[in-house]
């Protein structure tokens, strides 16, 4: 009796042993270093990709690349993307803060809306993030409906520069036409109250490039004698031509490329 | 005596369970949660940090944040910093194959030499990765050596576009009187040859900004009629200013600025 219990316990704890061990590989798995590798070679690229976008060293395209969805979907929802952004604006107010705006009301600040002031990450969730190409249809159904919300640092610095006695100009590639008002509306229900003029493409900028066009408006303010003190955007477009102020600032986006 | 045996058989199994249990906790420790932050906070900062300053949203900064030296030296040293500069220069190829070089002989290119075409990394390892600050005499005893190592991708880009037909000139900050034959030899012997010109700071450049030295050099350049197709640095102030080239490079370096 005693052998055979003895026996039967040996039994059960080598099987028991057995179970935890196989349960304690399996739950390893994901972590072992082979498993890793691909990911790892992955994100590595996707990382020097995101880079050399953000340094305007990759132009012109049109899909983030297929094998980088999970990095961008990641860097996108999860904080590393809002941390660049709350470095970014850091960096803007510690410029801000050595600006002494003069009385005569013509310091201004220029910014783009688009992943600028309000975001459309929501709109990219249903575009894989920028893996499918541009929908114009698609984005301006999402854009009617009037509900991209105010990016937080950049609605604070919007705020302070207002009442820091700065003219503000949000400048966007968006039609006037068809977008106009569904734009004007959500920036004012997002907070965005205050600025000097919302300035949109008219129908003598259609199918001209976002540099030219923008660079045209920046043309005009400076002509009507503005000081174009900072020009803050999340395409280099934004940041690229004539009058482009005295200090420009690249906000991160790496779901797509406006020319 | 059978009880007795269950009752010893479920202490053991209790006993062996926690003994199993504890040393899963133990082992996972490092992986938990509360002992990453740390270190997983810091690396996204200095992250936004690299960023913001290969972007150019960052100027002027003399040292790298003290909190960033083991991210910065694992960027650097760890294959990061060269799959950038590999990347970097895939890009440039697919750029350059678009060109068709003219039988004028009027093609050119523009490459910085430091952190460009030849590498510091190595002293900057006993700068703390830029964690100390500028050492002008540390940095000349070190140019003066001639032992900076070619950095391999823009060494082959350097060979290919001199073999594809364009006039390569290196243009550098350093300075001609002190340093002129140190570094044409310093390239020389990492197999920089076949350039059309190694240009470096005159005493009339001395104490100008190196967006002023380098745009009076590209517009000396375009003057004598030379088309620059390309520019590469790893300094924003390379790639600023005038006459800048048909496409501009930016190549990663996190560990010095130069205004």
């Amino acid at each position: 009796m005693f052998s055979t219990m003895a026996q039967r316990l040996q039994e059960l704890m080598v099987l028991f042993f057995l179970a935890i061990f196989s349960k304690a590989v399996a739950g390893l798995k994901p972590y072992t270093r082979a498993n890793l590798m691909p990911d790892a070679a992955n994100n590595n690229y996707c990382l020097s990709w995101r880079l050399a976008v953000e340094a305007n060293n990759v132009r012109g395209w049109r899909t983030v690349p297929a094998q980088c969805l999970r990095y961008i979907e990641a860097y996108m929802i999860g904080g590393q993307y809002d941390r660049d952004l709350e470095f970014i604006t850091q960096q803007i107010w510690s410029y801000v803060s050595g600006i002494v705006p003069s009385s005569d009301g013509l310091d201004a600040w220029i910014l783009d809306v688009d992943d600028t002031c309000i975001s459309n990450v929501f709109y990219y969730k249903g575009k894989r993030y920028g893996c499918d190409p541009y929908d114009p249809a698609g984005f301006k159904a999402w854009a009617l409906m009037g509900g991209c919300p105010a990016i937080p640092p950049l609605l604070r610095l919007f705020l302070d520069l207002v009442e820091g006695g700065f003219k503000v100009f949000l400048v966007t590639g968006r039609d006037q036409e068809s977008l106009g008002q569904a734009t004007a509306d959500n920036l004012h229900n997002q907070g965005f109250i205050g600025y000097e003029r919302l300035i949109l493409r008219t129908a003598s900028y259609k199918g001209q490039s976002a540099v030219k066009y923008k660079s045209d408006i920046r043309k005009q303010l400076v002509e009507e004698g503005y000081r174009i003190w900072g020009n803050v955007g999340d395409q280099w477009s934004d940041l690229q031509g004539e009058f482009l102020g005295n200090r420009t600032f690249k906000l991160p986006n790496p779901m797509y490329f406006v020319p």
